[in-house]
């Protein structure tokens, strides 16, 4: 049972702790935004506060561990998944919904050794809602076991996507081609709600029956790839092959057929890999 | 003080009443789904069951006032807006994130004499946040007061809309290539969450800068549109002159200059007017 204390301390420091009051006062003030890579890609003062409360807290308990997080990584740092036991945290996920206090916004910590994605704790900042899920022993949301969707056909299923920080025509003409492709196959529907992170939650709760996206990272990723895969469904690479957590790319269903299906339909927006430098 | 109660009445029976208490536990259940105008236009037993009970409720005590709703119209009842007093119901927005228990749900119920909107309350079912809006006496959400977003600059906007229930291809190159359009004038970013009714609260309570869409109906705008203008904010044609309610498309927006500047940029898709047989 040890080892099932990592997952619970940092649930209740993200429940209880300053890192999501933080976030819920911030949401109701005016903010300093910065771009990053694009003119869509922003940063508040909070994002890196609230990336350096978790980093400082996790390091005095975990002197040893390595860090990989969303605005060091902006600011420099190197961004390689090594073996040693490391720490994948997005301050803020949504922080274009933070910035325009569009409710949706969420904090992301995953936890790996040895390359192998051992738990993750996403927390809801506004509708106070953790998921977690810890390798090998379920996923939840506020205690609540989660369950994927075993839906497998395309014309009955719900659809999550996000838009992604590249804003060029081309890219933006393969993301919209991509839609067009899923409705044209009869999705009832797509939605993009701003959070790659709490998409993938939805996800993990069976709201969704996929999710798929270019251009996001591994902080949007690692939490919510444990907490799908213990809520039985499956996350791949968009090439069908298995997920490359540094590839930027990603589909996540609640069936391998859902996540089959959407691979062979969609077409690729290349981006960079976040270990490329 | 007299005509404030019929808000106040509505609001109590959403909060306390059996409508969102039969939404919220439907949603965890299976669901029997059945098609309307396409296959990605849903109904399930749940729509016709709360619709039916609000009527009742609001005619027991209002014998005389005239129902335009959802589901009676789907059925075969006349939308025409009358000068009588009228109550404007949709009993389930969001039906397709209803289906797939994607907890975005509202009940939107809308009240207008002589064709002036007077007063409009939706219930967010699994957020237990009720947005109310009365002519002349401002909009709340749980009390507090909303205020629209100041924004003008699409550059710094982050826009709501909707698929609708078309899907042909010639429906959907117009609903991507109006999203392309925002996109490529630098709007922050699209957001489609699957209910109108609480895309336009989002645009009320000034969690995001402007809401457009073609398709949508009269039951999912009369609440939203009292609620928007109490708010402060525009509700117009897609033309860019006066709404029209039954003309199934719409622009809200915080600022009139962010309204035009939509209303210049995007593509009309057509749709059949709600009061056209």
């Amino acid at each position: 049972q040890r080892s099932i204390k990592p997952v619970k301390g940092t649930g209740r420091h993200l429940r209880t702790g300053s890192s999501s009051k933080i976030i819920r006062k911030a949401l109701t003030e005016e903010k300093q935004v910065s771009t990053k890579t694009s003119a869509a890609d922003l940063v508040t003062e909070t994002d890196h506060f609230v990336e350096n409360l978790i980093i400082s807290v996790l390091k005095e308990k975990f002197p040893s561990h390595r860090f990989i997080a969303e605005e060091s990584t902006a600011a420099g740092s190197k961004c390689v998944l090594t073996d040693s036991p490391t720490w994948i945290i997005d301050p803020v996920d949504g922080t274009c919904n933070f910035v325009h206090r569009f409710p949706t916004v969420a904090v992301s910590i995953g936890f790996a050794v040895n390359k192998e994605l051992e738990f993750g704790v996403i927390y809801h900042c506004t509708e106070e809602r953790l998921y977690t899920g810890r390798r090998g022993q379920g996923a939840f949301c506020n205690d609540k076991r989660l369950q994927v969707s075993k839906e497998t056909d395309i014309s009955k299923a719900l659809i999550l996507t996000e838009i992604g920080p590249k804003r060029d025509p081309a890219t933006l003409k393969l993301f919209l081609g991509n839609i067009e492709r899923l409705l044209k196959a009869q999705a009832h529907g797509v939605r993009v709600i701003g959070s790659s992170t709490l998409a993938l939650c939805h996800l993990a709760s069976g709201a969704a029956d996929a999710y798929y996206q270019f251009g996001l990272h591994c902080w949007d990723l690692a939490a919510a790839t444990v907490i799908i895969r213990e809520a039985g469904g499956t996350v791949i690479d968009t090439s069908g092959g298995p997920l490359d957590l540094m590839s930027c790319r990603v589909i996540a269903a609640g069936t391998r057929e859902m996540a089959m299906f959407i691979a062979q339909e969609i077409q690729t927006i290349p981006y960079r890999r976040d270990d490329e430098n």
